[in-house]
């Protein structure tokens, strides 16, 4: 079995207004060193071992569902756990 | 100048209903080897040096606006980047 962390974030070149009202909301709560933030979507999955390579797999999910790779990129980190 | 990155996560015990339509449509596109996901919020934050200590600032931003701790777990990672 894996536990995969995806990482979704959006494009450096890509505003990100979520973001901006997040910065907005905390300098009005006076953190006024807050200069930028970014929100972008972190995944565990868990994915059962099967003869297919495993980061294969995820690229694959990551292209078709989880990331939107016009304006997103991604990243993800797999572990394998090994059953009790 | 820090870099500060910021993870939220559903508790364990709290239903993740976007996580579930994840699961069924990677089911439905065949993908029968997934068994969860979960899905949190990454955030990338950009914070000037104060003469506060950074960890502090840190955790207040998150219990009072990036989390909600009733129902939300968060970790972070800062890095301090020196400027060019």
């Amino acid at each position: 079995m894996y536990k995969v962390k995806v990482y979704v974030t959006l494009r450096e070149s890509v505003l990100d207004p979520q973001g901006s009202a997040v910065v907005h909301s905390l300098h009005s709560m006076n953190y006024k060193e807050v200069q930028e933030v970014r929100i972008g979507k972190y995944m565990e999955l868990t994915i059962e071992k099967t003869s297919r390579d495993i980061d294969e797999t995820v690229k694959e999910l990551c292209e078709k569902l989880l990331a939107n790779t016009v304006i997103e990129d991604y990243r993800y980190e797999v572990e394998e756990v090994v059953a009790q």
